[in-house]
């Protein structure tokens, strides 16, 4: 099964009224969002489930993804949220792939996302992976057997080298 | 400075009157690689020089690139052919960055591309790293200092996931 980690799109700042996890995506996060979802439409991408912070830019993101058809829903999960522990959801990971459920989507955050993409593939944390906004990290799960340092990593991209 | 790691695209099978060195790309291989060449230029790649690997797989594969106006040059390394050691190419790589001579390309083989891109950004090889035939390992390294365990993965691609 594969893992796509995705990076929330490119948000509006905090105002005086907006708190951080009340910030939507700005116009140009939303376009790039979309021209994402749009490619990976056209590559044949189809998840099981979108999974999504609970904060709204990475709200806004998972629905432009479901919106494009390539999931049939999305489901808010607070391990996703800023300061998430892979452990913590690594139990849901492991039971959607032994229910053989389909590939999967989680939308996130930064640090998060790239560090767990690390433990997945190399059993450490080194902060050597560069996700931008909007950005996807694709990882391929072992069949059976412990999932973190032995996934496969076979895609890194920004919105921008995904043309 | 940005290193790309490259990989021949998909050659003909070894034949009687064909050595493993000799495999040209196949059709399919060649054009799935000027695909990948247009991509990049429309990305706004470009390169100081392409460096490649002495078989002729890897050569054609760097040829096309040049071709397509990504870099002023091709030039045979040896240490990108089968076998070739990162240690034997780091002082190539080192001075190439020191010289400021813009990014750089690199065309050879597995095992040895997802390797030296995992050593040089955690600095151990744990074959974590998926690399098609005609993909792509884009990696940044540090402005200073030593390289290998130092750089940042930005991307990773295979030709279809480039569309």
């Amino acid at each position: 099964m594969r893992l796509y980690l995705i990076r929330h799109g490119k948000a509006v700042s905090a105002g005086l009224a907006t708190s951080d996890a009340e910030r939507p995506l700005s116009p140009e996060g939303r376009e790039a969002t979309e021209r994402v979802a749009k490619r990976l439409r056209g590559l044949g991408v189809q998840w099981g489930l979108i999974l999504t912070s609970p904060l709204v830019r990475a709200r806004q993101t998972a629905e432009i993804l479901r919106g494009a058809g390539l999931a049939p829903s999305v489901e808010e999960a607070g391990e996703l949220g800023p300061g998430g522990e892979l452990a913590a959801w690594l139990p849901f990971l492991a039971s959607w792939r032994k229910e053989g459920r389909g590939d999967l989507a989680a939308v996130g955050h930064l640090p998060n996302l790239a560090l767990w993409a690390e433990s997945l593939a190399w059993g450490e944390e080194k902060e050597r992976i560069v996700l931008k906004p909007g950005g996807i990290l694709g990882l391929e799960l072992p069949e059976s057997g412990s999932i973190p340092g032995n996934c496969s990593l076979f895609w890194v991209t920004s919105p921008k080298l995904l043309p």
